[in-house]
């Protein structure tokens, strides 16, 4: 037991400081939700060269960024829990809290979208792949349009 | 293309101001590796409550989060790229970049280990499950120990 703490511990403290016990606080929680975005951004950004037809498209490549992407698309949305309005550095608009339903729905539009993303890149469907990394964007905008503050 | 290209900027802006076209700057390529190891924190560490039983195995529970970490598992590495020993607030070692191979083998092991633990998830082995958090635990801790400032 002795052992697993201290690897809890150790896993815990890799950057968020949460152990196994103890309750994030509220700026784990931005972090943990600007640590997924900024993933996001890192992986879908790129996509954009070859949705431009500026970068080849190369099957492999997209089918491992989508792969990140999928799973990312999911984490965000549990870093905005209430509490962590106006901590730290967070861009997050009330209306993230005052109007739940709608964040939901642009969430859960921008996850249905980017998995539609990796099936295409998964079916080497090249023109598919930059259409859709069009719908995609469009639900990043949205989404930050409504919910982020400039 | 304009609509593309203001996509391409708002996706890049999420978090890490990255653009399609941009050659992530050296800060950038830090924070790619620290939201990974992050978020490796965040879906990790809990699971030591459960390896410990102070918390019941629930199946739904291990396999979501392995979802997770084994895409997390693959990410940090690309972050550690030549010219980001000593950029911003980070605990690289040098020997990050002195050893290598030695680095890379210690990434590769916590990514076969991650690998097995989603296994025994998905396979609802809750004994396997919390003997391979340690498993685990030890990758993370021995890549820490090596490669990391305290």
């Amino acid at each position: 037991m002795k052992t697993l703490t201290k690897i809890a511990i150790a896993a815990g403290a890799v950057a968020l400081a949460t152990t196994a016990m103890a309750q994030p606080k509220p700026e784990n929680f931005v972090k943990q939700r600007q640590s997924a975005l900024a993933l996001i951004g890192w992986y879908f950004g790129p996509l954009g060269a070859v949705a431009k037809g500026e970068k080849p498209f190369n099957k492999d490549d997209a089918v491992r960024a989508t792969s990140y992407l999928v799973p990312l698309s999911k984490m965000p949305w549990e870093g905005f829990v209430a509490g962590t309005e106006n901590v730290g550095n967070t861009k997050a608009k009330p209306e993230i809290w005052s109007k739940a339903a709608d964040f939901k729905k642009a969430a859960d539009n921008m996850q249905t979208e980017m998995a539609k993303l990796a099936q295409l890149a998964s079916a080497g469907d090249e023109a598919g792949f930059k259409k859709q990394f069009g719908a995609v964007g469009g639900t990043c905008k949205a989404c930050h349009d409504d919910f982020r503050k400039q």
